[in-house]
């Protein structure tokens, strides 16, 4: 327990520090009135669409709290069951508010302070980024470090196995919360960003010619609150899940792998030493005055290299100390998880940025028309998917077999999970370095509404291209840890009803084996859902941003001396649609996330289900690498072609590749980085539902 | 052996039908000397095309020839395999080469028969394609009948259950041949009609304005070939190597299932039944002149239902006569396949068709540019998988229950695998009603460049708009009984490892836990192989394409007079071009797809191979599909604007739209419809590794 405690003492660490720099940004320079009042603005449509949307996410939370008691009631789940749910969707919901508030104050100060000097800028942006990552993981680690010495006080009176036991298992169904909270922010936030986005283009842009973040487009606002809400507060509640999920995962199969409290401890030690590193490299990141692209990168990438050797070494004495030399194994399972990331984020870099061939290959695809770069992208982002996988496929064996798996299946599937842990430790910095790009770009955005020097734009435009590339490594990030987090929810989920089994009247009994008609169903319907999926979350974001053209067409039209600069648009009524739409197209999506592990428990049974997950897992992680990597190619191509190739802005190539960004749009920001909350909310669903399924189910 | 012998009539009394049907189509009047003289040259394109992929093909055949010879010297394969490979493959050519013969010849006289009456050329062209989808069904099982007839002589010695083993799993191995071969037409086929296809609309509409077909273009005859190779020879090859696939493997699981001949030869009756039901039925299609669509549409289907009725019927008898009443449950196997066919071809209509929804919608998403069309194309092909992969989860929950999976795990298989068979069993006529849309296609091409009366063009285009539905739907098909058939190929994979080991030093055991890190990791790599094939089969479209443009560019500017229709362009080299990237392109499919298995065999062992199969088929089977429907759907739309709303044809919707439909060609014609290649070629390499694997491989 002592241990324990060490963790909740670097989770506080994290919060202190988080404060202090906050309260640090705070006492920057807010700037002029105009950009004041630009950045009020954004702030009251942010706080408006959460408000709106925790509304929503009230009455789900209700509805499944009621679910939850009565199941617990009637004995299908534990009494904690519907108060962690609770729990898990508010910290969820906390990582995300407190990102987007600090986001929200950070763009005007970055803005003012890229008056002076690029530097400077990036002084301000980088910190908030790094308060945003730095709260999501000491939140997490608040949660587990509490829940642990409630429920190990609570059930004091079982033997240690046992303890464990009901300890990481109580803990591990928080995730239900979190992950249903992480859906309605990711995938509210990523409708709501994308329609306002393509909404304004479509208009802005094409229809009637003015430049991007241009005032006078209604819908410009609505953009810039959808980068605080979409990619600040919906990728803060999303990771703070995957975080936390992937640290109590492989803490749950410690149990079955004959690990005990001991081996359920380490995975926690590795997240808090991974915290105190974060920290510490926050320090390390500085830029000189008009360095480079590559050296701004550079600067960034200085930050999670020390983290990562940090937490590589650390994590060796953390392993041979608690597990003993027996057990060293553990240790390169983390390793190769810690390694793996950082190879995913390098190969996410090559095939997205402009630096590399694929990219500008893409960008010269252009000239043939806008479809064969739509066709080239498509390609392009299937192509990106081999390197990935089999990055995964190599670091899943590694960690199966050198954690000793071989001679103990459990051990093995331990060793997987912790190398999840091993890629998420270092999640801080790489989180500070993924959110500084929205408020880099939000920083552009008012410069530009704001009327600045070009010299402001021009330097927030670095900072702000610089932070594609980060935002493209860090979904490489959270997909590949996603990826074998969801490998440890179907070895959680087989452990979780084989302990029901146990204590029960059923006598299931496991067959897994890809020939059993009901894993393979199972497999399939996974598969597809991960379409059906991408589907809806595709058309949600098209058909609200045709709303948004509507309203934005009506604007011009009505609005008089609009066009001319004289009128002022009704920035609010946009906000307002997008807030509406997001949280209406969410209901299905929910639904399908929620129902469908629920129906293919009752039909196909347990086996069924661990089909289903694993069929999700496998096409949703090459579905998922492929959306994010075609867009964030189609995004830089375009980028590519305005820094002057192929005719530059305004040139037909230039036309083509404004179609492909545009496609790209709900690809990597609202379906691919969604995917993996539909996995890992289904995983949730069904280990949740395991008691009832087992009860009720046809098989 | 006399069923054999029945099986034996069949086939010869199906090529009988289809020489005679063939020879009344050469006196049919081919018409004036223009149509004539185009015939010809597209005839000459498509044997030039033949000849050279068959070079190709030729020296593929024969490094594994010699490859597969010196592995039966070492006793890793039957002596048989090296000959049946060659064989296969020569088949599946021979029936894709049958079918182009004929309808290079049918496409003229179709088009004569068009200045007469709409129904003189719906004759013409659907008897053509049956004698196609006749030819493809009779060769399948000639093969199959006379195997049988060798292999029983050779094995005599054997026992009743050894002999039927031997003679199933030798001849299973044709199919490493047969999906060889079509993996090169279908695949080359479809880089080469679609380079062509695309290459001339990108030049010819867009840049220098001219209507599809026109003479004018140097690639229009490339075009008509591209029909002609991949719609028809390619699909031939590549539908037959299904066809024996999904008999003969359900053959093999009839031994594991204790089914002994007797199961092994119900499926060859029920084809046999299905290829005199289909000829039968064929007589049943005729239209009134000047039909609506959907007449003609209830004319084609009238066949489909009729041969459906006497399989479903007769193979009622079949099973009890030869099973008995005790194993009925086998007759409902095929039943739900039957039936599941026609189920999945009915919503590929609904998701494809311009008379539904669906594609109705996705035409009014042209309103806001190419961007949104596309986004909804690509979101209804992914919306479309929903449907199918429950029908499919259905029909094999069925087929695997009612005949006797419950009790018996190998007879549940046998029951999934004979469900495919049922699916396939009316493929003679589904073939005739798919192969006769290019024709049609093609005879619309040869009205427009010999300069026909309007009025023909119109009766061509009204069949050939039908043709896109009936693709659409035997897409739906072939893709579905894939599904059903490559589940078949994982469990007689599994019998033919086990096989092996029984007889050999190995004493491998299957795990096929899909937590086993082995088929985890073999499930990513099937899936990743699947996005990595249709990216490399995207990219050799685009980088044939354009190719294509280049030289009709350069046509139009070098060669004098073109424009104006007095000089004569070089149909030739564009042809050759086609040619050439086609075959260049697929070494690296080629390669892909047959070193994946043994690689991953090597490496990770037949539990790895077992999940890479697996993983494949889930995320190919929803791939594929989404390719189709989407391409089918922007086609349509595209067609649908034309007809005259939205604006109609040379608006800025149907300019969208068009490039939808670019990006549709290469999803429908070329990467869609060899996703299912891909998944039975990696599994019949799989199979004929298994022993060097097991000898040779880490695990």
């Amino acid at each position: 327990m002592n241990f324990i405690l060490l963790v909740l003492l670097c989770s506080v660490l994290g919060l202190f520090f988080s404060v202090y720099q906050g309260r640090s940004i705070m006492k920057e320079d807010e700037g002029d009135e105009k950009v004041r009042s630009i950045a009020i603005k954004i702030r009251k449509g942010a706080n408006a669409y959460l408000k709106r949307q925790y509304k929503g996410v009230t009455i789900f939370f209700v509805i499944m709290f009621v679910i939850f008691l009565i199941m617990s009631i009637f004995g299908y789940v534990s009494i904690f069951v519907p108060f962690s749910f609770v729990i898990g969707g508010f910290l969820s919901g906390l990582s995300g508010f407190i990102g987007m508030k600090v986001a929200t104050q950070a763009n005007s100060r970055t803005t003012t302070a890229a008056k002076k000097s690029l530097n400077g800028a990036l002084k301000i942006s980088f910190k908030s980024g790094s308060v945003i990552g730095i709260v999501v993981v000491s939140l997490g680690l608040l949660y587990i470090a509490l829940g642990f010495l409630f429920l190990d006080w609570y059930y004091r009176d079982l033997s240690e196995a046992e303890r464990i036991l009901q300890v990481t298992t109580n803990i591990l169904t928080f995730g239900i919360g979190a992950s249903s909270m992480a859906l309605f922010a990711r995938v509210g936030g990523g409708i709501f960003t994308k329609a306002a986005d393509v909404g304004a283009d479509l208009v802005g842009k094409v229809e009637v010619g003015i430049p991007e973040d241009d005032p006078r487009n209604p819908a410009v606002i609505a953009d810039n609150v959808g980068d605080n809400v979409g990619d600040v507060a919906g990728m803060g509640a999303d990771l703070y899940e995957s975080y936390v999920g992937s640290l109590i995962s492989s803490s749950a199969l410690a149990v079955a792998a004959g690990l005990s409290t001991k081996g359920a401890v380490v995975p926690l030690l590795v997240a808090a030493l991974g915290v105190v590193a974060s920290i510490f490299s926050t320090f390390f990141v500085k830029a000189k005055e008009d360095s480079s692209q590559k050296n701004l990168l550079k600067a960034l990438r200085r930050g999670v290299y020390i983290s990562s050797v940090i937490v590589a070494v650390g994590s060796y004495f953390i392993v041979r100390e608690i597990l003993g030399s027996e057990n060293i194994g553990v240790y390169f399972s983390i390793l190769s998880g810690l390694f793996a990331g950082i190879l995913i984020g390098f190969f996410t870099e090559y095939y997205t940025s402009d630096s590399y061939k694929p990219t500008r290959n893409l960008a010269s695809m252009s000239e043939t028309g806008p479809a064969t770069i739509i066709i080239g992208g498509l390609s392009l982002g299937m192509a990106s998917t081999a390197i990935p996988v089999v990055i995964v496929a190599v670091s899943v064996l590694i960690s199966f077999n050198l954690s000793g798996g071989a001679n103990d299946f459990n051990l093995g599937l331990y060793g997987i999970a912790i190398s999840a842990v091993g890629m998420l430790s270092t999640l801080g910095i790489t989180l500070a370095t993924d959110a500084y790009g929205p408020i880099a770009d939000n920083a552009g955005g008012i410069a530009e509404m704001s009327e600045q020097d070009p010299e402001v734009r021009r330097r927030t435009d670095a900072l702000d291209s610089l932070g594609n590339t980060t935002a493209a490594t860090g979904k490489g990030f959270a997909i590949g840890s996603a990826a074998l987090t969801a490998l440890a929810f179907i070895a959680a989920y087989k452990d979780s009803i084989e302990n029901i089994v146990k204590s029960g009247t059923s006598n299931f009994e496991f067959n897994l084996s890809i020939l059993n008609p009901q894993v393979l169903i199972g497999l399939f319907i996974g598969g597809m859902v991960t379409f059906l999926f991408s589907s809806k979350t595709m058309d949600a974001v098209g058909r609200a941003a045709s709303k948004i053209v509507v309203e934005v067409r009506r604007q011009f039209k009505e609005i008089p001396g609009l066009m001319e600069g004289k009128g002022e648009p009704d920035y609010e009524s946009c906000i307002d649609i997008c807030t509406k739409s997001a949280q209406r197209e969410l209901i299905t999506i929910a639904i399908i996330s929620v129902a469908t592990p629920v129906i293919v428990g009752l039909i196909l049974g347990p086996n069924g289900v661990a089909g289903l997950l694993a069929g999700a897992t496998v096409t949703g992680f090459a579905m998922a690498i492929m959306m994010s990597n075609s867009g964030g190619a189609w995004d830089n191509a375009k980028k590519y072609i305005e820094s002057g190739v192929l005719g530059g802005k305004g040139s037909e190539c230039h036309k083509a590749a404004v179609v492909g960004d545009t496609v790209g749009d709900p690809f990597k920001d609202t379906t691919g980085p969604s995917i993996n909350i539909l996995i890992k909310l289904m995983s949730m669903v069904s280990i949740v539902f395991g008691a009832l399924i087992l009860a009720l189910g046809v098989l």
